[in-house]
């Protein structure tokens, strides 16, 4: 993991959780409840990588850094709740530099095991979006990703550049560094110009 | 896997496929929300079957035609809803197609690990409705095989049958064809006796 | 395991099965739906637990005592469902036992694998409180777990005190009598006390 990466995955970390702990005190959950979301929103994605991946236990609950800081984040978000509820601007940009690092790290560790486009696919979207899966089924909604946005899309497009760049003969740096920008870039445009995916009316 | 194991399993996935696929669209899903929830409900209850039996990474998620099917069948659906919703008697029979080859398939899976006939019937029925499950709590609804129907029933008995008959000595092939049949049988016959399980009045 | 946790988990079985069956039944769910709900909520904290230590295929789907006490316990409470829902103080106690038993237990295993304690906390929790997140996420329920009582928190109390006493040398037999102890008292005194965590008012 290069420099670049660790220092987004941990953005992506603190946005995730705090997006998390923020749905948990909105459903008035407890602190454990919040703590719980947050945790379960940051780092979700990446146990349910490594389970379908056989790498047990997963790395979330053995390398003590990434829990500490999506705790530490939930907490704060309970505790400073009412600031945390007016960034949502900001939040969504850490969230979407979040997505584009979880989808690129999540499509480098299912590469390692296989270089199967199909897994590194499915790997890296559900690194990237799993967390945000968790949290709403456990608020018992249905999972916002399934329904609007144009969010899992940019971690299938992020994971599909990580294969193919790979398999052109790039190395893992290179190609973690291009499809993380490459990501990153076409969720922001997303944001921006409020893209939509097709639906059919009923 | 014989011959006939094989077709029956892409009727399944097919007509499983069509299932989340149709679910996805009535609740509000996008295009990717619509192909995740075919993708699901056909290849879901196999991925936790690897994912109990120690099998990683899951085959659903490396060897190619089984999603390529699910993902085309999502898409078809997608486009031409309108056809689709019109042919709930053909998809119900194509359904118990896959119902039997997966609660067999899956239940071949769990006795070639392990003769233990707990295994064999829990991983043999998870197979078989773990997909269905997975569908319905993405849509925010108590999983239907939990509350009405005959189905999860057929799936317990089609593995009863797999693991008794394997354990009297005939083979994988012969046990296969044999309770593929016969828990197909079970299933029309419940599909057209309208069979249900009794229920407590609260 | 000793006899007094063996025990002690047997009658943790059966509450959390009769607490599983009991909402199934107020679910409107029939027969299979309550013993699946009475099953899962028994057995599926320990079923996640060993998929996350990579103790495949897992013991409570390959050792049978377990699963039959909860499939018994489920049928018993979906037949003689008046008298249950009259002995809720009674389950509550016995319920406490099952918690500190499977969040020792689960410590235990955990702890056998690596002595990480994110690791053993996070296990020993989900152990005692994974099953009843199972249950409630059928019933498309908010996990109660996250949202009142003072109950994950004592299984992470008590997961959290079998980590020390081991680090401080202590035998895993003294520490598992010492920390089931302690976690039920501690369970105890937040039923008589109503312990409630914070909560951000929204």
């Amino acid at each position: 993991m290069n420099l670049v990466l660790d220092v987004t995955n941990y953005i992506g970390i603190v946005a995730f959780s705090v997006s998390g702990a923020i749905k948990g005190i909105k459903k008035n959950m407890d602190l454990l409840g919040v703590l719980v979301l947050g945790f379960s929103t940051a780092l979700g994605g990446g146990i349910i990588a490594d389970l379908l991946l056989g790498k047990t236990p997963p790395t979330n609950l053995t390398y003590l850094p990434y829990p500490t800081v999506a705790l530490l984040s939930s907490l704060f978000t309970f505790v400073f709740y009412k600031i945390f509820s007016h960034v949502q601007k900001p939040l969504l940009y850490a969230d979407a530099i979040g997505l584009a690092a979880f989808a690129v790290s999540g499509s480098s560790l299912a590469y390692s095991v296989s270089e199967n486009v199909l897994l590194v696919v499915t790997v890296g979207t559900i690194t990237a979006t799993g967390g945000g899966v968790i949290r709403d089924l456990l608020s018992n909604e249905v999972p916002m990703v399934l329904t609007r946005d144009f969010y899992a899309t940019v971690a299938i497009l992020g994971s599909l550049i990580y294969f193919s760049l790979r398999q052109l003969g790039y190395s893992d740096l290179v190609t973690t560094m291009v499809s993380f920008t490459i990501t990153l870039v076409i969720r922001v445009m997303a944001i921006r110009n409020k893209w939509e995916l097709p639906k059919i009316k009923v």
